[in-house]
């Protein structure tokens, strides 16, 4: 009986640690779409609201830390659920630091509002749309250790590499045709390389999950992409 | 004696984890100091054989993961112990992205030696010189718990930060003043910011020790840096 209270226990703060995760990644995700969304709509208030935001995610990362080192030094785990509460460890980390990418892309929004627009942008809202779809679904590949979904994520990258190489090569021409757009094509560009870090940050959490589903290191086995 | 035998297997446990952190620090601190050469020596073979090198680094990142993992399971460590785990852990990750900075740093050195010079490089090796020192700080800081070395790291990286927008002036200046500059300074502005994500990695890891120290979290108390 005793025993079997300390397994409920134990099961309800690994499920405690998935659903703050789960809660910190829609919060993530949020900020993309956000971030996109005061660029494309000129919206500086919104992306201020954004950069506000930074500190909350911040915060999520020290508590699930703390919340999986809680359960390392009272649980002692072993197995699969040392395996999650590790993994668990890093995963935050690159959420914390795709919040960090988003209010990168606030804080040139702010300065791109400020000037007139270049041009209408369509490859970026696309280029977003795929990088917090891939966050979403590696988080949940993580909490369901759904390899499948893993796997899509890892492939759904070189969509967005793709995305980011074409939206660079745009740019280029833009500023070598016209000098006048330069300093507003390269901030451009820098939210072009920061989406493009987010879905670096989401490929890397679902290689990290398919290496606690099949305890076999999948990362690292492709020639490195190139973080630009 | 027994018990004593099992203690001297941990502490050896723990240093051969410490020994191969700090050689895997090593390594990523050469590939950043043999990028800047391959760049302002034009050699491009040495350029190649960095990105040869990052292989090596990627199978170094999941042998200390794996040997983290064993201790954890095996000898179920608390307190400090299991702080540095974790953390060893975590900082892993940093030098790996470290080592995917510097094969960019060598990507775009080998591109921009197919092309004229545009102009001789002062700042570039400095920032290179600055962060390679802080990875290497930040590490010695790690495993002798030297909390103020941690702290002059995370003080470091304003200088960076400083060396990295003043080169980003410098080379949107030349960009407006000539176009025919803009495809080699734009690779010299990512290389800029490859280096400032280097020393952005350090100060992570830095940030990460004085919470080891303290058991208090100084990350994420002063208002974040903006990762270009």
């Amino acid at each position: 009986m005793e025993k079997e209270h300390i397994f409920k226990q134990y099961d309800a703060e690994l499920n405690e640690i998935r659903t703050r995760l789960l809660e910190m990644g829609g919060k993530v995700e949020k900020m993309i779409t956000d971030a996109m969304k005061a660029l494309v709509d000129r919206d500086s208030d919104l992306a201020r609201r954004i950069i506000a935001m930074d500190h909350e995610i911040n915060h999520l990362e020290m508590d699930i830390d703390e919340k999986c080192l809680q359960v390392l030094a009272r649980r002692q785990p072993a197995g699969r659920d040392l395996r999650f509460l590790t993994l668990a460890l890093k995963i935050v980390t690159d959420l914390e630091r795709i919040g960090d990418q988003c209010t990168s892309v606030a804080k040139r929004a702010v300065e791109l509002n400020e000037e007139p627009p270049l041009k209408p942008y369509i490859d970026l809202p696309r280029m977003a749309n795929w990088a917090g779809v891939m966050v979403k679904e590696s988080l949940d590949a993580f909490v369901t250790g759904d390899e499948k979904l893993a796997i899509k994520v890892c492939r759904d990258d070189e969509f967005v590499d793709g995305l980011n190489d074409q939206i660079q090569r745009e740019l280029l021409t833009f500023m070598i045709e016209d000098p006048t757009t330069i300093s507003r094509a390269l901030k451009i560009s820098y939210i072009s390389k920061y989406l493009e870090r987010i879905a670096d940050h989401a490929t890397n959490v679902a290689e990290m999950v398919i290496f606690m589903i099949k305890g076999k290191d999948i990362r690292h086995t492709t020639p490195p992409t190139d973080p630009q």
